[in-house]
């Protein structure tokens, strides 16, 4: 069954685009933690981060650093701080968050509230600083 | 400076090591979250995880993933979490986290108070399903 990131994938689901490549896409989480606040993803459909292959681990990551370079090039943060948890959507995904403090990598707190045309200018800024 | 992750690394400060090859370490959080809650290091002391090259990200979270998977054979969990904060000790680590619910990644909860002995023991076991 496709996950609702496999339908985002096939533009059946929309989302805000940040980048993308052949293997690889990133979109903005619409329940963020923080401004800014990214979902990458593998275009294939695999539950468990570690189940993939460590070139497919190695591969995503190396994306994943491009994209966490433009988000601090995007937003003001201390750093971009890593989450995987994957518990929820079984769809292989890592949240990038631009850090002010410990807690702002803390999933139980309430999300942030943002509407279409903050979300799609904010992904908007962050594509132009994708290398 | 040397951060204490390098003073871990040099022998000055002792480890419950779990893993180690020649660019990483995988070592025992003492104040951990969860039972298994894992330090994954570079031995090249850098403060930020998205200022290695790519290929270190892609070294790095390969042996990551090798310690993962560890961890998964020797404790019950869904899933071993990730996290990178990197906002305390400024040098590249990336915790792994065995999981049973989200709110296991949340970093302002109380850590677990763990003996020495259960710490050495836990770490050896960790090992021993190192591949």
């Amino acid at each position: 069954m496709d996950s609702i990131f496999t339908k985002i994938i096939k533009g059946e689901i929309p989302c805000y685009k940040v980048a993308e490549d052949e293997n690889h896409l990133a979109f903005l989480d619409i329940m963020p933690l923080k401004e800014a606040h990214v979902l990458v993803i593998t275009k294939k459909q695999v539950d468990y981060i570690f189940d993939l292959e460590p070139s497919e681990i190695a591969d995503l990551n190396k994306f994943a650093q491009r994209v966490a370079k433009a988000i601090k090039k995007t937003v003001d943060c201390i750093k971009v701080g890593v989450a995987v948890i994957g518990l929820e959507v079984p769809h292989v995904h890592i949240h990038l968050i631009p850090l002010h403090r410990i807690d702002d990598i803390n999933f139980s707190k309430p999300k942030l509230k943002m509407d279409s045309e903050t979300l799609k200018k904010m992904a908007q800024k962050i594509s132009e600083k994708f290398v």
